[in-house]
């Protein structure tokens, strides 16, 4: 089967992104059921390694998964109005069950006296069992996460980035105090900053969501925003401080140490199948995905070079002895000894799938007792030729670790090389217009007055939109100005950029 | 709170089971969505166990997972016609999307062209994809399993055991012989069985269906089947021999080696969520949960004991020691230095919770530098009382995990003592009648006729059913007979019980 062409990201960068997807099998849109799609194997093997490793810090962190239903009552989303404002018109709607077949067409059985949704979120049924749970202040805090599928169905959807059904993990919390609350939004921010410099080798800018960008039903939302290659922000993960708002709706109530009956203080945070977008965009390539070692299904490819049918056994023997070495140095290893296909089609079809480092083994990397290894992007040779690095056979376990470990390195500081030369601080809105005109995007830190009527003035005029208000750090330091587009007084820059 | 009591199972044994869900907090009816259950964390924690040793075994098989989508156009189900009729009554049925809001009541919006079935089983999806992916040989055998929600709304249900929606692995693979396909069935049920056997240490009978049992669709399907402590079989997992029906309803075909358009042949195998309720009814008792070690979330708790204030910092202080030192020995541990509880309370809450063995740490331990343990099930001293053993500090690690591996052992074996004695070959009517009388049951190997009408005069008769034709070596030797209800010929004994 011949290769498709994956289009340059400098020609057409949203089909860069489709013709890569396809190209490294990680997913492709499932017609028959709109707006959603099917993970292939490499893309869920990604996934998993995106579980694995939030998992570990959400236990570290001290909560525990459980799993609650796929299926909530109509009534319980109406019980937070600016939740179901939210979301009401995304919802898929189950009003029937059961099926009768007449002459081999099906038609619908048992109307449901109540109608179901298909979760889009489980802030409500989770509050409804909430409500169950806690009597006292001694069953607080209470630190559940909970690891499934959801369903919104918007009407432009983008693989991984936007679908009708992802798959997802949402934290859900209840503490005795708005403070105990407040930490912990921060604290699980906090996990996925970390997980997301050090997992995904991709830097984010941390901050809080303005009225408008806020979660339906929060107090305030939190959030991490990553730049893609295209300038654009992709949301990383949102923290909320959901406030008393849901324990009021379900009424979950604690007896607090001084015999008091009180609502509890509740949070929410969830990231998604959408990080496989992230990192897709962050750092693939016009050949294709580039993975970052800590996420990659496949450390190392061995691919055997033969000429004749005597060096194929030596050399496929040699091969599989060393992924065994390999493997017991904890490297995930795959051997690609297909005798269908040429060495540099394999080359190219391993590159496409993001693969960090390739090892080619010969017959005369045999006799020398070494290898020759090239990292999915290499620094160019004098020729403008990618550049392949001898290691010797002798401890390579150890040499290819901390090649992954630099490659993992290199990925983070090329990321945020480039974030940080795309991103400029405006103080005229002729410059504002200039970054954002046509498809132009970038990070700009610009001065706003606060109200959400320049807000959605700024977003009409330029389609880019407040990612977030900064948070002491992770932002130009703090300095007063005057709005971009009103020109009335503002207390600190914002981070302005067009979005996923 | 003061704890419930726990049903005796001679006096209750479907209270027992209620019992003990609750008070080891394994999960709960949610009683506002028909049929479905909240899995709490405890329940959880066991079944990601159970994941994460299946998952192991099906990557080390050659299985890849992916993910496939929530919903399944109803036009779909219909295309296989074994198939719709055996789930089209269970179904939950999509039909529109999105809520309209008026003075905050609810209602419907839109109504989709063509409604949704939420996926009860993915057969009918995946074949649809297979044949995107599938072209040629060489693509083939393509072997995937999904990680899932399932919904079947069925009329009786019960935690764990038969719930609105479930959570499972289904197994997907297409082959292009049919033998290959047989031989795939063949080795996803060895590794059911070997899970079931080493990690549950459950003892299972592994065979083949009678056409009344099989999976709708399917040409034939082999299950493995668990006796609980009622004497009645559980059907622990399945693996299915789909033939080419899926392939011809979803025009899955392959151009094979001698360039022919062939059909591929296919299977699936699934276990769920019901493995938790097995656990429990193989192994638990009158004082709660019995968990295998290699399934524990917790293998051992430590109670530190004291009674002044000094004692109390000083061993809580060792017991926090000794728990760091046993994780570095890869074991699970769990300190309860709670201090509004004596440690008789603490005791019993664990050992409802099943955690496999309790360490006592008092002052008097600290200085002789050992501790007690006491198993969940200990042999009992001449005076009836379970003994606890002595284990010197120095080593301990070693020594646990020597422990709970006698421990792991000691539950398949009594668990298998259990179904040797409650096992029977029966020869005669009023015997077999006699057997299932009342709430009875076992397992009894009798012949039977082979035809659907004797399956079925049996059943009404007894409530017993055919379990499986048991597999060479998995049964009593092969004899002809004769048919313990209608008196004709016989080849073999089949197995029967009453069942989950």
């Amino acid at each position: 089967m011949a290769e498709a062409r994956i289009t340059p990201r400098s020609q057409d960068y949203a089909q860069w992104y489709q013709d890569v997807i396809r190209e490294a099998g990680l997913a492709e849109a499932a017609e028959v059921v709109r707006g959603c799609m099917v993970i292939k194997p490499h893309g869920y093997a990604i996934w998993e390694k995106m579980q694995a490793d939030l998992d570990r810090r959400f236990k570290a962190t001290g909560h525990e998964n459980a799993y609650f239903p796929l299926l909530i009552p109509l009534s319980f989303l109406a019980k937070e109005a600016a939740h179901v404002e939210g979301f009401a018109m995304e919802c898929a709607v189950v009003t029937h069950s059961g099926l009768k077949s007449v002459d081999g067409v099906l038609s619908l059985k048992n109307e449901l006296e109540e109608p179901y949704v298909v979760r889009p979120t489980s802030e409500t049924i989770i509050g409804h069992f909430f409500a169950k749970w806690i009597d006292s202040y001694r069953d607080l805090p209470l630190l559940i996460n909970q690891w499934a599928n959801v369903m919104r169905w918007e009407l432009r959807t983008r693989l991984f980035l936007r679908t009708g059904e992802f798959l997802w993990q949402e934290g859900h919390t209840a503490h005795a105090t708005h403070e105990e609350a407040k930490e912990e939004v921060r604290r699980m921010l906090d996990v996925y900053r970390a997980f997301s410099e050090e997992i995904m080798a991709v830097p984010v800018i941390q901050g809080v969501k303005t009225d408008n960008e806020r979660f339906a039903g929060a107090v305030e939302t939190f959030c991490i925003e990553a730049m893609m290659q295209d300038g654009k922000a992709l949301q990383a993960g949102t923290s909320h401080d959901l406030g008393q708002n849901f324990g009021k709706a379900f009424n979950v109530t604690f007896q607090s140490e001084k015999g008091e009956r009180e609502f509890v203080w509740q949070t929410s945070w969830g990231v998604s199948t959408r990080l496989v977008g992230a990192v897709m965009m962050a750092h693939g390539d016009d050949d294709g995905l580039v993975l970052p070692p800590k996420l990659a299904p496949i450390h190392v490819v061995i691919v055997p070079i033969w000429k004749s049918d005597a060096e194929k056994a030596e050399v496929c023997a040699a091969a599989h002895k060393l992924a065994a070495e390999l493997r017991d140095d904890g490297l995930s290893v795959k051997v690609d000894d297909r005798d269908n296909m040429r060495p540099g089609e394999k080359y190219y079809q391993w590159e496409r799938k993001g693969v960090p480092v390739r090892i080619e083994l010969g017959p005369r990397d045999l006799a020398s007792q070494s290898v020759m290894i090239k990292r999915r992007i290499a620094p160019l040779d004098a020729n403008g030729k990618p550049m392949k690095e001898k290691l010797a056979m002798d401890g390579l376990g150890v040499a290819l670790g901390k090649v992954l470990d630099e490659f993992q390195k290199f990925l983070f500081e090329r990321a945020l090389a480039f974030r940080e030369a795309n991103t400029v601080s405006v103080d005229s809105w002729a410059q504002f217009e200039q970054v954002f005109a046509g498809e132009g995007s970038k990070f700009v830190w610009a001065h706003w007055d606060g109200t959400a009527a320049t807000e959605k003035a700024i977003k009409d005029a330029t389609r880019a939109t407040i990612r977030c208000i900064p948070h002491p750090g992770h932002g130009p330091k703090a300095e007063s100005g005057v709005c971009v587009k009103s020109g009335q007084p503002s207390r600190q820059r914002v981070l302005f950029s067009k979005s996923y």
